[in-house]
């Protein structure tokens, strides 16, 4: 990922991921923001994963089979039963209170001291995204984020128009000497920097962690040079050893605004994330979400509540953790097995994710469609960057199949990479051989 | 409200707005677009209106009360053991199918023949509203709308920038000639008008219905003009009579986008609404969505699938229908007994509100903390208007308070009016007296 520099020229032609054309007369009405809006990889993707004899190294979605859901049937039930009237009706923009207080009961885990009234509660950490760009992003403004980053936080920042650019990792996630160079350059452009989004632990799609003596540097480097920080924390208390770090909130409360989500630690389908940030900012997100949504699900907000207030949730992300540590195994188990030679995969010791570079000279992009031949499915790295860069590599999620699915899944795109590199070796590169036909169709159709 | 034009002047200072003044490190790094957000009048509201020894004739919450909470309470926990590894995980941007086609059955009552592909689900009718003007809307663009019009809708077209016109209203709702003049104005001054947001139906605050007669002509203004209509539609099935009228999206389909909402016919706080549109432009929402909120919450959708599947909701709606009928009657009664000549108010036929206008020389917004010391709430009319006008407006709501609550809160407020009066006859209309002193606190703090 260091070099990251050095691979512009690799990026894919655009017109691969514009939305499909269709007549429409309102072509001309359009604002100028929807011109950066483009379906993702990975939303293309999740047509073709959902078929059963495709294994889906490629989306995110939790494995909620261990969630007690006989239990939270009762529960949901007497909630309704027993407080319908409030459930069911309008809330307040900010969120339900005693939700916001259990959230900071949970934040305390990674070592944060807040007010539950600095706490907004979003629909998922997408809206917190969205609202923090919305309230900070003038068109042209820069972003920075690692480079590779969270897909839906890059559709966020092109909604707004930002310019994102990344910052080199490795496998202590973000470089602070790289932070330092590209701020400088960003500078040199006469460009305006708003914040640096990260993800601080078992980063999503990259699956490495920011060495713990990494943080404060980054947090000073970007208080001096005047930066926001945007702390995105979904996988924090998804470490397989139970570990947790410091967040990057607890040791500059001022300058993050930090986001938070029961989507992997409970229910990703309720919708239930939040952010928590310096008091004024917390006021103007307010008022952004309430001409956003008006106000977030109270029924999904109540059910968060009681579930946290009746279950053991701790134990319950013991179980989810334990799950996600098997899964990793056999991924990581597989990928040493059955690789060829000029392969490279991070190490996740935690969340979601492995990060994996192909040997030399394969498009994962255009691999893709021989890959779902062979009945497996992952995205392919360029969805991770806003510049065209990650076309040799690809996210492979452990989250959701079952070890042997996983097992299977890298077996056959083993498979599928070797043949691939015989395709090389015989024709050259994948990206640079000539187009003869439809050779790459979009996954929607594949 | 067909005078609208010559009240301008009266508008409120731009300060009374503003939220609460904080020290914000963050100052200097807000977007452009964070000018226009302003805490909404009734948003303040709300902190006063929830006192219990106060009428509330301010919010909009649904009554409830009626909703057979037994027996959802058993739906719910059947959907849960059921089916709850697919209600309680990510679901698509565009929403859940079957709960689509329900609702292009639901939309058929008011004349609509759509296609399931053509809707999106989203967290109420609000973010609807908020992804239209993202996709539309540039900075500086104008978007029509009635005036008064919904305060909500206001907050999205203002967090993008648009520059609000409204267009006159009467008894019949928006006036076909004052559409006309209105556009040409805005040509004349050399702008882009993007599109007319119009609520036909029981209008929120107007209380007024879009004739009949009119519609065909409106749409057709619009469309020879370049103008998409927005027609947000939450209130149609709410006539008190039972009765209902042609959608304007079934009249012009390809250059109408509709909005529907569960809110008011069902459940607010579950956040289901919908938008329905020309393909090309679902195609955008979609994509707009996604980096908005990933997708809307799995769960509340099946929970409205289910409930229209195993419920009489057509019964429950004239339930509804009949119980707001009840609470108009109250209030409109009330209101000829008790209010003072020179008092003026609308006739509602459906929907939750009266939209009351004072006696000459009277200011709604000065009169509420008054108002709020007889134990009476409501929303003034300036928070309806972009411009400032309104002063001598507010809005009534009859859809929470009991009929015996709304015609106690009625007299509260006729007494409030006459003592207001008597006021303005001896010292002049409450908005031109010399301030001497904090004689018109924030709401919050009355």
């Amino acid at each position: 990922m260091s070099d990251h520099g050095s691979h512009h020229s690799h990026s894919t032609s655009p017109e691969n991921q514009a939305p499909a054309r269709t007549l429409d007369a309102h072509t001309e009405r359009y604002a100028r923001r929807t011109a950066g809006m483009t379906a993702s990889e990975i939303r293309a993707l999740f047509a073709v994963a959902s078929r059963p004899e495709v294994v889906s190294l490629a989306g995110g979605m939790p494995n909620l089979a261990a969630l007690p859901l006989e239990s939270l049937s009762g529960e949901i039930a007497r909630l309704i039963a027993e407080d319908g009237q409030a459930a069911l009706q309008y809330g307040s923009a900010q969120g339900v209170g005693q939700l916001r207080e259990q959230i900071c009961e949970i934040m305390e885990l990674e070592g944060i001291s807040a007010h539950s009234d600095d706490v907004m509660v979003t629909v998922g950490s997408q809206m917190a995204m969205d609202l923090v760009t919305r309230i900070f992003v003038d068109p042209g403004d820069v972003v920075l984020a690692e480079g590779p980053t969270f897909v839906g936080a890059l559709g966020s920042f092109t909604a707004y128009q930002a310019d994102v650019v990344h910052v080199d990792m490795d496998d202590d996630g973000m470089q602070p000497e790289a932070l330092r160079q590209t701020i400088d350059e960003v500078h040199r452009q006469g460009k305006r920097i708003k914040f640096l989004y990260t993800i601080p632990n078992f980063h999503n799609p990259a699956g490495v962690t920011l060495a713990v003596e990494r943080r404060s540097e980054i947090l000073e480097i970007c208080a001096s040079n005047g930066i926001l920080v945007l702390e995105d924390n979904p996988y924090g208390l998804l470490g397989f050893d139970g570990q947790t770090y410091p967040s990057l909130r607890s040791q500059d409360p001022d300058n993050v605004v930090y986001l938070g989500s029961f989507s992997k630690t409970f229910a990703s389908g309720l919708r239930v994330g939040w952010v928590l940030a310096p008091h004024a900012v917390r006021e103007r997100l307010v008022l952004a979400a309430e001409s956003a949504t008006l106000c977030p699900p109270t029924l999904n907000q109540m059910i968060v509540s009681r579930y946290l207030s009746t279950h053991d949730w701790k134990g319950q992300i013991k179980v989810f953790r334990e799950q996600y540590r098997e899964r990793r195994d056999a991924m990581l188990g597989a990928l040493e097995q059955h690789m060829p030679a000029g392969s490279d995969w991070t190490h996740p010791e935690g969340g979601f994710y492995v990060w994996f570079t192909a040997p030399e000279g394969i498009d994962t992009k255009e691999m893709l469609p021989r890959a779902v031949n062979q009945r497996v499915a992952y995205a392919s790295g360029t969805g991770f960057y806003a510049d065209g860069f990650g076309n040799r590599q690809m996210r492979l999620s452990f989250c959701y199949p079952t070890p042997e699915r996983i097992r299977e899944g890298v077996r056959r795109l083993a498979n599928t990479v070797t043949d691939e590199l015989d395709l090389v070796r015989t024709f050259g590169p994948t990206g640079k051989r000539p187009a003869t036909g439809p050779q790459t169709p979009s996954p929607d159709t594949a």
